[in-house]
C-alpha cells in the first residue's frame, strides 16, 4: 500500500454549546492543522499516488470554504457540534467529491487542534 | 473510523541488563513522549471519540505511577526488561482498565524515546 | 547566558476589524502555542534558571485568563487589535508581574499561530 | 501489534522528466527524511521489536547507496521516475533483503520530501 | 523587541566541488525549509511587525527564483559555493530589496537542510 | 552574523537531591535532545560556518562521554546538581576545548528535556 500526505491549516472560531464541554462552551477558536492522506494499492503511470500539486490544490480548495470562518454561523455546521472529529469528517466528505475513488484505496484526514491533541477520520473505499 | 490522540510524557531511569543491549545495560534514562490514540467506528452523542479533557486526564493518571521513577525498582517492572515496547504495552493495559472497551474499536500507545526512534503497541477491541 | 523555556497553549476567538486584515476581519480563531523563555546571566543556588514546575505553573496561571476566550469581549483586549504580537506582549507583561526581574536578564514570549507563522516579544531587564 | 520506528535522511538530486511534473521536470533535489517502521505481532525474547541499534544500522546501510546521489544516474533508477513513492518502495525492498520476514508482521517506509508532504510504502508479510 | 516569522521551502540540486566536502562534491540536492524573521523595536499602527500575508508573499516571491533549480547553473550561484549559509545570505539580500529597512530592526533567514542541521544569516539594520 | 546548528541526543539517569525538586529528587532519567550552534561574523574560505560533518562529529565525541550514563556517578557531575542548565554548560565547555574560538563569535548549546521544556547556555567569544 502506498500513501501520499499533504498539509494545510484553517483558523476558525466556534463554540461547543453542551455543558459537558466545560470552558469550550463559549465562543473560542482553533488553528486546525490539516493532514490529508490518500492511499492506493498500486501506483499509476507516473509512479505517484497523486500529484502533490494537485493534492495540495484540492485540499486548499476544500479548506477555502472554512478559512477564517465562525463555524457557528457556517451553513455546513449550523445546529451541529463542530468538534474536531466532525470537521475532519466534513473535510473528508468534501474531498471525496473531488476525486475518483475507484483509483484509491482510502483517505485519512487528520486535524491537530493544539500541539498535544489531534483527531482523524479514516475511510476505506470499495 | 475516527480517532483521538492526546500527549503527555514521563522521565524515567532504568537499565536493560542483557549483554545484547550494549551500553544500555547500565543505569541510564529516557524521556518517553507518550501519544495515546483511541479509535471508534462511529462518534457518540457529543460528536467526539472521547472528551479531550477526559482522555488527557486518564492518560495523566496512568502515567503518574511512572513519572520520575526508576523502573528497575518499580513493582510493575522488577525482573522484567522495561524496553520501550514493554512500557507502551504496560500503559495500554493500564489505560484499558479505565474505559469501557465496548464503545471503542481500538487503542494505540506510542512512545518516543528520542527524536529519531519510537515504538507502539496497538490493540483492536471486540 | 542561560535560558529556560516552557510551553503551553491557548485556543481563542477574535476578529481583526481593519480592512487591511482581509479575511481575518471577521470572527475567527486560533490555537496559540506559547513558549516562554526566561534568561539569566548566572544560575542560582539550585543550578537552574527557574524551577520548570514553577515556570510552567506561572505561565499556566497567566494563560488561564485567556483560555477559551473571545478576545473581542475580553477586558484586556476590548477596543484593541488582538494581533499575535499584541497577545505576546500582553502575556509578557502579565508574566512580569509574577517574578522578581532583578534575578533575570530577560524574557521572551513566542506565539505560534499556525505551523508556518509565529511572533515574539522579547524584553531585556535592567 | 507492536512496532518500532527509526529515522535517517538522504539528500539527493533528480529530475522528473514528464510534462505533468511541471517545474519538477528539470534537475532539482530533495532532502528525504526517512522513517522505517517494523511491525511484529508479539515481542521476542528481549522484549523488543528489533534492536534500535540494529534497525538504525540496517536503515543506514540501505541509505548509504543513495546518499548524495543524482538518482538520474543511479543504476537502480536510470530510466525510471524516482518519485518519492518509488524511492520509498525501493528502500523497503532493500531493507527486506536484510532481515527475516518470518519474524515480522510488516514494514512501512515513510519519506518526507518537505515539511508539508510525505509518502509511504507499506507491506504486510505472510 | 518584536519579531514575526513565516515559513516556506525550496527543493534544489547543487554540487559543492571542493574535496573537503567529501561525498557532497557530486551533484546532489536538498529541501531547504526556510524561516524568515523580521524584527521591530515597536509595532506599527496595525499592531503588527508585518502583515503575515505580505511576509509570506514576499518570501515566496524571493524563493520562486530558486524553486526546483540546479544552483550550479543558476546565475546567482555560478562559480560560487552554494552552501546553506550562502543561500541563507542570498535570500536575505533579496528580501531586503523588497521592504523599507528603516521600519525594522533586523532580519534573520534560517535554512534547515535536514532534520538535524540548519544555518542562519542574521543582520541588524541601522 | 552566520550560524550553524547540528543535533544529537543523550539518554541519561540522574537524581536531583534537593527537596525543592520534589519528585525529581529520586533516581529518574531524561532524553536530552541537544542542539549545538556555532556563530561567526563572516564565513571562511569554503563559505561555511563549520563543516556539518565536523560539527556533528565534534558534538558526538563530546556526548559520547555522557551517553547511557548515570550522572550521579559520572566524574564530571559527582556532588553537583546535574540540572539541564548545568549539563548544557558542561557540553559547551567540552566543545570549546575542541575548536579555535578566535574563528567564531559564539556558541549556544540547547537541551530539550521533554517536548515542552528546554534550556540553553550561550556564550559570546572575544
Amino acid at each position: 500500500m502506498y500513501s501520499l500526505t499533504v498539509c494545510d491549516h484553517i483558523m476558525i472560531a466556534h463554540s461547543l454549546p453542551d455543558p459537558r464541554f466545560g470552558p469550550a462552551q463559549g465562543m473560542h477558536g482553533a488553528t486546525m492543522a490539516v493532514e490529508a492522506t490518500w492511499r492506493r494499492h498500486e501506483l499509476g503511470p507516473l509512479s505517484i499516488v497523486m500529484d502533490i500539486g494537485e493534492a495540495t490544490s484540492m485540499l486548499a480548495t476544500v479548506l477555502d470554504a472554512l478559512r477564517y470562518e465562525n463555524l457557528d454561523e457556517h451553513p455546513d455546521f449550523v445546529g451541529r457540534l463542530s468538534t474536531t472529529e466532525t470537521v475532519a469528517r466534513h473535510i473528508s466528505d468534501k474531498l471525496r467529491e473531488r476525486f475518483d475513488e475507484s483509483e484509491f484505496a482510502g483517505l485519512q484526514v487528520l486535524l491537530r487542534e493544539h500541539p498535544g491533541a489531534w483527531a482523524t477520520y479514516d475511510v476505506n473505499f470499495g
